[in-house]
This record gives structure tokens, sequence and C-alpha cells, in this order.
């Protein structure tokens, strides 16, 4: 069951500067900020909202870190905007199985290490009118009482 | 202050089919529908999730209801996908009163009539490093004590 939206993914060239932009118009703060090597990007996460899940919903502001990085061809095809939407699940990897066995292509095997030590996966934008969708995990420690058990 | 998000606008072809695909995938009923001819849409409300502020999050699926609506311009661009973000506050007034006194352009001059007889205005995209951004304050009824006195 997803039981949140988790966050919105936004892609841009000067993660500094879209941070500033987010703070001075609307008061909003990081929250957390990381890199990820693997999928090439440097993140802030803004800290929206508490949901009834025990969750939150967040921000989360992307800057490639290397040409060939896919948000790096993202943003050269597109521009800045909304790169990406994810939905919080308790069971990312249970989710990510019965949503492969209905026809729709989930991009990793196996659930790969996102934010603040979740687990993630993405299903193809393609087979979800357009929209590149995650499914997120959050770690144990966080709150939601996710995670366990992995 | 901006307190929650309050959904995410999804862009579609064909409204049906992309209810469906949300129920069929996740599981994800429709909580109200409506057209609003102003704006040449006919959208579905999927309820995901309620906040801490007492309100709640949605996916917002636009189909546009004439060539020559916004919208229906958009996914002539663009295809399907994710077309804007929307934040919710008690004073969508006050707010955009606010931000345009930064510099940010203000699509209405005065907020307007969205969802559930919510009161919406909209931020230029150009000046929100790429995001179209609405601002939203719930009716009274839905039980987020906002748009008191409006």
């Amino acid at each position: 069951m997803l039981t949140r939206i988790d966050h919105i993914g936004i892609a841009c060239f000067d993660l500094d500067a879209t941070v500033e932009f987010y703070r001075a118009t609307y008061g909003f703060e990081v929250f957390h900020t990381e890199t990820n090597e693997e999928q090439g990007i440097r993140e802030a996460m803004l800290r929206i909202n508490g949901t009834d899940d025990g969750g939150a919903s967040y921000l989360q502001l992307l800057e490639p870190t290397r040409e060939d990085s896919t948000v790096a061809k993202w943003l050269a095809r597109n521009g800045e905007g909304v790169h990406h939407i994810a939905f919080g699940t308790a069971d990312v990897d249970g989710e990510a199985e019965q949503i492969r066995g209905k026809g729709i292509r989930v991009l990793y095997d196996e659930p790969r290490i996102g934010s603040m030590g979740s687990r993630i996966t993405f299903l193809h934008p393609k087979d979800c009118h357009g929209v590149l969708t995650e499914l997120v995990t959050s770690a144990p420690a966080d709150g939601t009482g996710e995670g366990q058990g992995h």
C-alpha cells in the first residue's frame, strides 16, 4: 500500500541558487543534504509537512554532479522542472513486485539506497502516463516505522 | 505560511484511462471529480494522505475540455506528465501578495475558484526554476480550518 506523497523531485542547474529561491520565496528550510554518486546527483530535501502515516512530504531538489548522469541528460532535454514524484510505502520490495506483475516496468531489479538511507525504486514513465514514479520506504530511524526487517 | 503539499497536478489525454491506471496500479480511488469551464479542464482528485496542518495531499488528474485551454496547449508541447505542483496555505491572498512583492509573477490579480471550492492562484514557472506553482486555500468545509473570513 502506498500511504503518502513522499516527495516531489525537482531538477535544477544550480542547487544553491534553487535552495535559496525556496527559502526566500516560501520560507522552506533545508532538512537534509547529500550526494549520491551512483545516481550522479547532489540533493537538498526540504520538509514541507508531516503525513498521517507517520512520515513526511518533502521537496527534493536535484543538481547533477556529472554530465553523463540521467538527471544531467534530462535537464539538457527539458530544462529545470519537476523530474519525478515519489510515493511512500512500508514495503517497497512487495509493492515493486506487485506492480511489476501488472506489466509496469520497474527500473531496478532490487531497490537501491535513496535519500536519508531510504530504499527506493522507479517505474518507467512511459508505463505511468508520462510520470517518472518512485516508490520509497524510509529508513527505520525516521519515525515512520517503515523499513523494519530489511 | 505554506503548510503542506496540497496536490500534484498531472495532465493527461484521457482522464478515464488515467484514473483507471492509478486505481489498477496503486489502488488510489477517486475522491472528487469536477469540470472547470474557465480553465477548460475536467479533473479527478485522488486523495493520497492526510497532512499535519489538518488538510490532505492529492493527485489532481487533468484532461483538457477544449483545444484552446492552457492544459491542451501544454499537452501538445510536452505530452502527458506533471503539469504543476500546489502548496496549501490558510491565506492564499496574503501569500500571493507577499510573493508578488518579492518580484515573482503571480498569474491572477485575485485568487480564483479551484478544485472543491478552494481559492487558488499560480506563480509563473519562469520565476520558479521551471515549476508552475499553485497556492491553494481549501474551502472551509473541508476541515482544514482554512478559508475563514473570505
